[in-house]
Protein backbone atom coordinates (compact mmCIF):
# COMPACT_ATOMS: atom_id res chain seq x y z
CA UNK A 1 0.00 0.00 0.00
CA UNK A 2 1.35 3.80 -0.93
CA UNK A 3 2.00 5.13 2.31
CA UNK A 4 2.82 9.06 3.44
CA UNK A 5 4.46 9.81 6.50
CA UNK A 6 3.09 13.21 7.52
CA UNK A 7 2.19 15.51 9.89
CA UNK A 8 -1.47 17.17 10.49
CA UNK A 9 -0.12 20.73 10.45
CA UNK A 10 2.51 20.26 8.43
CA UNK A 11 1.83 22.13 5.28
CA UNK A 12 4.12 20.13 2.80
CA UNK A 13 2.42 17.11 3.99
CA UNK A 14 -1.36 18.78 3.53
CA UNK A 15 0.41 19.54 -0.18
CA UNK A 16 1.05 16.19 -1.18
CA UNK A 17 -2.26 14.74 0.66
CA UNK A 18 -4.58 17.14 -1.86
CA UNK A 19 -2.27 15.99 -5.02
CA UNK A 20 -2.71 12.84 -4.29
CA UNK A 21 -6.39 13.24 -3.14
CA UNK A 22 -6.88 15.32 -6.91
CA UNK A 23 -4.91 12.45 -8.45
CA UNK A 24 -7.38 9.82 -6.89
CA UNK A 25 -4.12 7.88 -5.61
CA UNK A 26 -4.86 5.94 -2.44
CA UNK A 27 -2.32 6.43 0.19
CA UNK A 28 -2.70 5.06 3.87
CA UNK A 29 -1.61 8.60 6.49
CA UNK A 30 1.69 7.79 9.07
CA UNK A 31 2.27 10.41 11.54
CA UNK A 32 5.63 10.78 11.58
CA UNK A 33 7.12 12.81 15.17
CA UNK A 34 10.09 14.09 13.30
CA UNK A 35 11.60 15.66 16.52
CA UNK A 36 11.84 12.20 17.49
CA UNK A 37 14.42 11.82 15.34
CA UNK A 38 13.43 7.69 14.37
CA UNK A 39 16.04 5.54 13.09
CA UNK A 40 14.52 4.07 10.35
CA UNK A 41 12.63 7.03 9.39
CA UNK A 42 16.34 8.59 8.84
CA UNK A 43 17.35 5.87 6.87
CA UNK A 44 14.56 6.51 4.25
CA UNK A 45 14.78 10.11 4.54
CA UNK A 46 18.12 11.48 6.36
CA UNK A 47 16.53 14.93 5.68
CA UNK A 48 14.25 13.98 8.94
CA UNK A 49 12.07 15.92 7.50
CA UNK A 50 7.98 15.11 6.33
CA UNK A 51 6.47 14.16 3.95
CA UNK A 52 7.74 10.95 2.62
CA UNK A 53 6.47 9.30 0.29
CA UNK A 54 6.63 4.90 0.27
CA UNK A 55 4.74 3.13 -3.25
CA UNK A 56 4.26 -0.65 -3.23
CA UNK A 57 7.44 -1.19 -5.84
CA UNK A 58 9.93 0.24 -2.43
CA UNK A 59 10.64 3.79 -4.31
CA UNK A 60 10.95 6.30 -1.12
CA UNK A 61 10.29 9.99 -2.20
CA UNK A 62 11.01 12.23 0.48
CA UNK A 63 10.14 16.59 0.26
CA UNK A 64 6.82 18.03 -1.04
CA UNK A 65 8.58 19.57 -4.02
CA UNK A 66 10.09 16.20 -5.19
CA UNK A 67 6.65 14.31 -4.49
CA UNK A 68 4.63 16.46 -6.53
CA UNK A 69 6.84 16.19 -9.29
CA UNK A 70 7.21 12.68 -9.18
CA UNK A 71 3.46 12.45 -8.89
CA UNK A 72 2.73 14.34 -12.08
CA UNK A 73 5.31 12.39 -13.78
CA UNK A 74 4.30 8.87 -12.54
CA UNK A 75 0.30 9.46 -12.87
CA UNK A 76 -0.03 12.32 -15.58
CA UNK A 77 -3.90 11.82 -15.70
CA UNK A 78 -4.98 14.65 -13.72
CA UNK A 79 -2.44 17.34 -14.89
CA UNK A 80 -1.89 19.54 -11.81
CA UNK A 81 1.23 21.23 -13.00
CA UNK A 82 0.18 23.19 -16.10
CA UNK A 83 0.52 21.85 -19.78
CA UNK A 84 2.52 25.06 -21.85
CA UNK A 85 6.25 26.05 -20.84
CA UNK A 86 4.63 28.93 -19.44
CA UNK A 87 1.90 27.69 -17.91
CA UNK A 88 4.37 25.17 -15.94
CA UNK A 89 6.80 28.16 -14.86
CA UNK A 90 4.12 30.16 -13.06
CA UNK A 91 2.29 26.52 -11.22
CA UNK A 92 6.45 26.13 -10.11
CA UNK A 93 6.89 29.63 -9.65
CA UNK A 94 4.12 29.61 -7.01
CA UNK A 95 4.71 26.77 -5.04
CA UNK A 96 7.92 28.04 -4.56
CA UNK A 97 6.40 31.14 -3.16
CA UNK A 98 4.38 29.23 -0.66
CA UNK A 99 6.86 26.98 0.17
CA UNK A 100 9.69 29.01 0.47
CA UNK A 101 8.95 32.83 1.27
CA UNK A 102 5.27 32.47 2.61
CA UNK A 103 6.85 29.78 4.69
CA UNK A 104 9.39 31.91 6.21
CA UNK A 105 8.09 34.98 6.44
CA UNK A 106 4.41 33.62 7.78
CA UNK A 107 4.34 30.16 8.59
CA UNK A 108 7.37 29.35 11.00
CA UNK A 109 6.85 32.79 12.19
CA UNK A 110 3.16 31.82 13.65
CA UNK A 111 2.62 28.15 13.13
CA UNK A 112 6.38 27.12 13.70
CA UNK A 113 5.85 29.43 17.28
CA UNK A 114 2.89 28.39 18.66
CA UNK A 115 2.88 24.63 17.28
CA UNK A 116 5.77 23.04 16.16
CA UNK A 117 8.04 24.53 19.58
CA UNK A 118 5.19 22.91 21.85
CA UNK A 119 5.01 19.82 20.38
CA UNK A 120 8.66 19.23 20.71
CA UNK A 121 9.00 21.36 23.78
CA UNK A 122 11.05 23.64 22.36
CA UNK A 123 9.20 26.85 24.60
CA UNK A 124 7.03 29.59 24.63
CA UNK A 125 6.53 31.38 21.29
CA UNK A 126 8.04 34.89 20.30
CA UNK A 127 6.70 38.04 20.68
CA UNK A 128 8.30 39.57 17.82
CA UNK A 129 8.26 36.45 15.73
CA UNK A 130 4.70 36.18 16.27
CA UNK A 131 4.33 40.14 15.12
CA UNK A 132 6.14 39.59 12.09
CA UNK A 133 4.49 36.47 10.67
CA UNK A 134 0.87 38.70 11.21
CA UNK A 135 2.53 41.85 9.48
CA UNK A 136 3.68 39.33 6.75
CA UNK A 137 0.36 37.43 6.23
CA UNK A 138 -1.85 40.91 5.43
CA UNK A 139 0.68 41.45 2.43
CA UNK A 140 0.86 37.65 1.22
CA UNK A 141 -3.52 37.54 1.55
CA UNK A 142 -3.53 40.48 -0.32
CA UNK A 143 -1.13 38.97 -3.23
CA UNK A 144 -3.00 36.10 -3.10
CA UNK A 145 -6.02 37.78 -3.52
CA UNK A 146 -5.00 39.92 -6.66
CA UNK A 147 -4.15 36.42 -8.46
CA UNK A 148 -7.35 35.21 -7.37
CA UNK A 149 -9.63 38.57 -8.81
CA UNK A 150 -7.34 38.22 -12.07
CA UNK A 151 -7.49 34.49 -12.78
CA UNK A 152 -9.79 31.66 -12.56
CA UNK A 153 -7.01 29.97 -10.35
CA UNK A 154 -3.74 30.97 -8.57
CA UNK A 155 -1.74 30.15 -11.58
CA UNK A 156 -3.88 30.42 -14.36
CA UNK A 157 -6.78 28.92 -16.02
CA UNK A 158 -6.44 25.84 -14.57
CA UNK A 159 -6.66 24.30 -10.85
CA UNK A 160 -3.01 23.07 -9.84
CA UNK A 161 -0.56 22.55 -7.03
CA UNK A 162 -0.01 26.43 -6.68
CA UNK A 163 -3.62 26.15 -5.06
CA UNK A 164 -2.86 23.49 -3.17
CA UNK A 165 0.66 24.93 -1.90
CA UNK A 166 -1.31 27.94 -1.16
CA UNK A 167 -3.90 26.19 0.77
CA UNK A 168 -1.96 23.99 2.78
CA UNK A 169 -0.16 26.53 4.34
CA UNK A 170 -3.38 28.47 4.43
CA UNK A 171 -5.19 25.46 6.13
CA UNK A 172 -2.68 25.10 8.82
CA UNK A 173 -2.59 28.82 10.09
CA UNK A 174 -6.48 28.22 9.68
CA UNK A 175 -6.77 25.81 12.23
CA UNK A 176 -4.85 27.52 14.84
CA UNK A 177 -7.48 30.98 14.54
CA UNK A 178 -4.81 32.74 12.68
CA UNK A 179 -6.37 33.66 9.48
CA UNK A 180 -8.65 37.08 9.43
CA UNK A 181 -10.65 36.04 6.22
CA UNK A 182 -12.91 39.72 6.48
CA UNK A 183 -9.57 41.03 5.46
CA UNK A 184 -9.08 39.87 1.91
CA UNK A 185 -12.50 38.79 0.46
CA UNK A 186 -11.18 37.56 -2.75
CA UNK A 187 -8.40 35.57 -0.83
CA UNK A 188 -11.57 33.82 1.23
CA UNK A 189 -13.63 33.36 -1.87
CA UNK A 190 -10.67 31.38 -3.29
CA UNK A 191 -10.08 29.12 -0.73
CA UNK A 192 -14.34 28.26 -0.31
CA UNK A 193 -13.54 26.76 -3.68
CA UNK A 194 -10.39 25.27 -3.21
CA UNK A 195 -11.89 24.03 0.72
CA UNK A 196 -15.26 22.60 -1.53
CA UNK A 197 -13.26 19.88 -2.90
CA UNK A 198 -13.55 16.26 -2.08
CA UNK A 199 -10.04 16.11 -1.73
CA UNK A 200 -10.00 18.47 1.21
CA UNK A 201 -11.76 16.15 3.39
CA UNK A 202 -9.17 14.53 5.13
CA UNK A 203 -7.95 17.79 5.88
CA UNK A 204 -10.61 19.33 7.64
CA UNK A 205 -11.14 15.98 9.67
CA UNK A 206 -7.51 16.07 11.35
CA UNK A 207 -7.47 16.73 15.00
CA UNK A 208 -4.23 17.32 17.04
CA UNK A 209 -4.50 17.03 20.88
CA UNK A 210 -4.04 19.99 22.22
CA UNK A 211 -5.30 22.35 19.69
CA UNK A 212 -8.82 22.93 18.73
CA UNK A 213 -10.05 24.63 15.53
CA UNK A 214 -11.81 27.21 15.68
CA UNK A 215 -15.80 26.67 14.59
CA UNK A 216 -15.37 27.64 10.85
CA UNK A 217 -12.58 25.46 9.89
CA UNK A 218 -14.30 22.97 8.62
CA UNK A 219 -17.53 24.73 7.58
CA UNK A 220 -17.39 25.15 3.71
CA UNK A 221 -19.62 28.37 4.01
CA UNK A 222 -17.42 30.00 6.24
CA UNK B 1 19.64 37.90 -26.10
CA UNK B 2 19.03 35.79 -22.85
CA UNK B 3 19.80 37.11 -19.77
CA UNK B 4 20.33 35.80 -15.95
CA UNK B 5 19.94 38.30 -13.36
CA UNK B 6 22.47 37.32 -10.65
CA UNK B 7 24.65 37.58 -8.26
CA UNK B 8 28.23 36.24 -8.19
CA UNK B 9 28.49 34.55 -4.70
CA UNK B 10 24.57 33.73 -4.69
CA UNK B 11 24.83 29.51 -4.91
CA UNK B 12 21.70 29.43 -6.86
CA UNK B 13 22.60 32.05 -9.35
CA UNK B 14 25.68 29.79 -9.78
CA UNK B 15 23.87 26.84 -10.25
CA UNK B 16 21.82 27.95 -13.24
CA UNK B 17 24.99 29.29 -14.61
CA UNK B 18 26.39 25.82 -14.30
CA UNK B 19 23.02 24.22 -16.02
CA UNK B 20 22.95 26.71 -18.91
CA UNK B 21 26.84 26.18 -19.41
CA UNK B 22 25.97 22.24 -19.64
CA UNK B 23 23.23 22.94 -21.77
CA UNK B 24 25.59 25.06 -24.25
CA UNK B 25 22.80 28.01 -23.76
CA UNK B 26 24.54 31.40 -24.49
CA UNK B 27 23.35 33.81 -21.54
CA UNK B 28 23.78 37.52 -20.49
CA UNK B 29 24.72 37.89 -17.16
CA UNK B 30 23.68 40.75 -14.92
CA UNK B 31 24.23 42.05 -11.62
CA UNK B 32 21.29 42.44 -9.56
CA UNK B 33 22.11 44.39 -6.16
CA UNK B 34 18.92 42.48 -5.04
CA UNK B 35 18.93 44.50 -1.54
CA UNK B 36 18.40 47.83 -3.39
CA UNK B 37 14.62 46.40 -4.10
CA UNK B 38 14.86 48.19 -7.93
CA UNK B 39 11.45 48.52 -8.70
CA UNK B 40 11.73 47.35 -12.20
CA UNK B 41 13.04 43.79 -11.03
CA UNK B 42 10.50 43.69 -8.62
CA UNK B 43 8.10 44.13 -10.90
CA UNK B 44 10.09 40.83 -13.09
CA UNK B 45 10.13 38.64 -9.94
CA UNK B 46 8.01 39.82 -6.94
CA UNK B 47 9.72 37.68 -4.67
CA UNK B 48 12.80 40.08 -5.19
CA UNK B 49 15.67 37.22 -5.22
CA UNK B 50 18.29 36.03 -8.04
CA UNK B 51 18.30 34.31 -9.98
CA UNK B 52 15.86 35.35 -12.61
CA UNK B 53 16.38 34.16 -15.99
CA UNK B 54 14.86 35.93 -19.28
CA UNK B 55 14.27 34.80 -22.88
CA UNK B 56 14.03 36.34 -25.98
CA UNK B 57 10.18 35.70 -26.31
CA UNK B 58 9.56 37.49 -23.23
CA UNK B 59 9.21 34.72 -20.69
CA UNK B 60 10.85 35.50 -17.19
CA UNK B 61 11.77 32.56 -14.90
CA UNK B 62 12.59 32.64 -11.76
CA UNK B 63 13.91 31.06 -8.94
CA UNK B 64 16.74 28.06 -9.29
CA UNK B 65 14.97 25.77 -8.93
CA UNK B 66 11.98 26.90 -11.60
CA UNK B 67 14.59 27.75 -13.84
CA UNK B 68 16.26 24.19 -13.86
CA UNK B 69 13.40 22.30 -14.16
CA UNK B 70 12.05 24.93 -17.07
CA UNK B 71 15.83 24.48 -18.85
CA UNK B 72 15.19 20.26 -18.65
CA UNK B 73 11.54 20.73 -20.57
CA UNK B 74 12.53 23.58 -22.96
CA UNK B 75 16.11 22.22 -23.78
CA UNK B 76 16.08 18.50 -23.34
CA UNK B 77 19.25 17.22 -25.64
CA UNK B 78 21.71 17.46 -22.93
CA UNK B 79 19.42 15.40 -19.90
CA UNK B 80 20.31 16.76 -16.64
CA UNK B 81 17.70 15.54 -14.51
CA UNK B 82 17.90 11.89 -14.63
CA UNK B 83 16.21 9.19 -16.84
CA UNK B 84 13.90 7.00 -15.02
CA UNK B 85 11.48 8.53 -11.98
CA UNK B 86 13.92 6.96 -9.56
CA UNK B 87 17.01 9.00 -10.91
CA UNK B 88 14.90 11.75 -11.24
CA UNK B 89 13.78 11.45 -7.73
CA UNK B 90 17.17 10.97 -6.41
CA UNK B 91 18.17 14.05 -8.22
CA UNK B 92 15.50 16.41 -7.59
CA UNK B 93 16.18 15.08 -3.31
CA UNK B 94 19.75 16.35 -4.16
CA UNK B 95 19.01 19.70 -5.03
CA UNK B 96 16.40 19.67 -2.47
CA UNK B 97 19.09 18.27 0.00
CA UNK B 98 21.42 21.49 -0.65
CA UNK B 99 19.09 24.59 -1.60
CA UNK B 100 17.06 23.78 1.42
CA UNK B 101 18.95 21.73 4.17
CA UNK B 102 22.73 22.81 3.11
CA UNK B 103 21.53 26.11 2.29
CA UNK B 104 20.07 26.43 5.95
CA UNK B 105 22.40 24.68 8.33
CA UNK B 106 26.08 25.86 6.00
CA UNK B 107 25.75 29.05 3.60
CA UNK B 108 23.07 31.20 5.53
CA UNK B 109 25.63 30.72 8.65
CA UNK B 110 28.73 31.16 6.88
CA UNK B 111 28.22 33.14 3.59
CA UNK B 112 25.48 34.99 4.56
CA UNK B 113 27.13 36.23 7.76
CA UNK B 114 30.39 37.11 6.35
CA UNK B 115 29.06 37.93 2.60
CA UNK B 116 25.35 38.77 2.51
CA UNK B 117 25.24 40.93 6.02
CA UNK B 118 28.37 43.14 4.36
CA UNK B 119 27.62 43.43 0.82
CA UNK B 120 24.15 44.82 2.49
CA UNK B 121 25.15 46.75 4.84
CA UNK B 122 23.63 45.17 8.01
CA UNK B 123 26.36 44.59 10.31
CA UNK B 124 29.19 42.02 11.54
CA UNK B 125 28.85 38.44 11.00
CA UNK B 126 27.37 36.37 14.16
CA UNK B 127 30.21 34.05 15.83
CA UNK B 128 27.38 31.55 16.74
CA UNK B 129 26.10 30.96 13.29
CA UNK B 130 29.52 30.88 12.00
CA UNK B 131 30.62 28.35 14.57
CA UNK B 132 26.91 26.43 13.92
CA UNK B 133 27.71 26.96 10.36
CA UNK B 134 31.66 25.19 10.27
CA UNK B 135 30.14 22.22 13.16
CA UNK B 136 27.19 21.97 10.16
CA UNK B 137 29.79 21.83 7.24
CA UNK B 138 31.70 18.61 8.74
CA UNK B 139 28.79 17.09 8.58
CA UNK B 140 27.76 17.94 4.59
CA UNK B 141 30.89 16.94 3.41
CA UNK B 142 31.27 13.70 4.98
CA UNK B 143 27.83 13.06 3.32
CA UNK B 144 29.33 14.62 0.13
CA UNK B 145 32.19 12.08 0.42
CA UNK B 146 30.26 9.11 0.85
CA UNK B 147 27.75 10.30 -2.17
CA UNK B 148 30.59 10.80 -4.15
CA UNK B 149 32.42 6.94 -3.31
CA UNK B 150 29.88 5.05 -3.47
CA UNK B 151 28.27 6.78 -7.06
CA UNK B 152 30.05 8.17 -10.36
CA UNK B 153 28.34 11.67 -9.42
CA UNK B 154 26.62 12.69 -6.82
CA UNK B 155 23.27 11.01 -7.69
CA UNK B 156 23.95 8.48 -9.27
CA UNK B 157 25.46 7.27 -13.15
CA UNK B 158 25.49 10.21 -14.65
CA UNK B 159 26.25 14.28 -14.03
CA UNK B 160 23.05 16.04 -12.84
CA UNK B 161 22.44 19.35 -11.90
CA UNK B 162 22.80 17.48 -8.29
CA UNK B 163 26.10 18.02 -8.98
CA UNK B 164 25.73 21.45 -9.89
CA UNK B 165 23.73 22.24 -6.81
CA UNK B 166 26.06 20.88 -4.30
CA UNK B 167 29.05 22.60 -6.66
CA UNK B 168 27.62 25.85 -6.47
CA UNK B 169 27.55 26.12 -2.67
CA UNK B 170 30.81 24.68 -2.12
CA UNK B 171 32.42 27.12 -4.88
CA UNK B 172 30.89 30.34 -3.06
CA UNK B 173 32.41 28.66 0.30
CA UNK B 174 35.27 27.62 -1.51
CA UNK B 175 35.63 31.82 -2.47
CA UNK B 176 35.43 33.22 1.08
CA UNK B 177 38.01 29.93 1.82
CA UNK B 178 36.05 28.13 3.98
CA UNK B 179 36.13 24.98 3.32
CA UNK B 180 39.05 22.39 4.33
CA UNK B 181 39.31 20.26 1.70
CA UNK B 182 41.94 18.27 3.63
CA UNK B 183 38.95 16.67 5.50
CA UNK B 184 37.27 14.93 3.26
CA UNK B 185 39.45 13.41 0.20
CA UNK B 186 36.33 11.95 -1.76
CA UNK B 187 34.99 15.29 -1.54
CA UNK B 188 37.24 16.47 -2.76
CA UNK B 189 37.93 14.57 -5.83
CA UNK B 190 34.13 14.88 -6.80
CA UNK B 191 34.18 18.60 -6.46
CA UNK B 192 37.97 18.74 -8.67
CA UNK B 193 35.70 16.54 -11.01
CA UNK B 194 33.05 18.92 -11.22
CA UNK B 195 35.16 21.96 -11.13
CA UNK B 196 37.49 20.58 -14.10
CA UNK B 197 34.00 20.75 -16.27
CA UNK B 198 34.33 24.13 -19.25
CA UNK B 199 31.03 25.21 -17.54
CA UNK B 200 32.59 25.87 -14.47
CA UNK B 201 34.92 28.79 -16.39
CA UNK B 202 33.08 31.47 -15.80
CA UNK B 203 32.34 30.74 -11.91
CA UNK B 204 36.30 30.53 -11.30
CA UNK B 205 36.69 34.08 -13.50
CA UNK B 206 34.26 35.99 -10.76
CA UNK B 207 35.58 39.00 -8.46
CA UNK B 208 33.72 40.71 -6.15
CA UNK B 209 35.19 44.19 -4.94
CA UNK B 210 36.52 43.71 -0.82
CA UNK B 211 36.84 39.61 -1.16
CA UNK B 212 39.91 37.74 -2.32
CA UNK B 213 39.38 34.47 -2.75
CA UNK B 214 42.08 31.89 -1.60
CA UNK B 215 44.80 30.73 -3.96
CA UNK B 216 43.68 27.08 -4.73
CA UNK B 217 40.37 29.16 -5.41
CA UNK B 218 40.40 29.26 -9.31
CA UNK B 219 43.29 26.24 -9.47
CA UNK B 220 41.83 23.06 -11.26
CA UNK B 221 44.82 21.17 -9.11
CA UNK B 222 44.03 22.08 -5.92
Amino acid sequence: MRMLYHLPLSPQSRQVRLVLGEKRLPCELKTERVWERRDDFLAMNPAGDVPVLTEENGMVIPNAGVICEYLEEAYPDTPLMGRTLRDRVEVRRLVAWFNEKFAAEVTRNLLGEKVDKRLSGRGLPDGQALRAGYANMRFHLDYIGWLAETRAWLAGPSLSVADFAAAAHLSCLDFIGDIDWKKSPAAKDWYARVKSRPSFRSLLGDRITGFAPPDHYADLDF
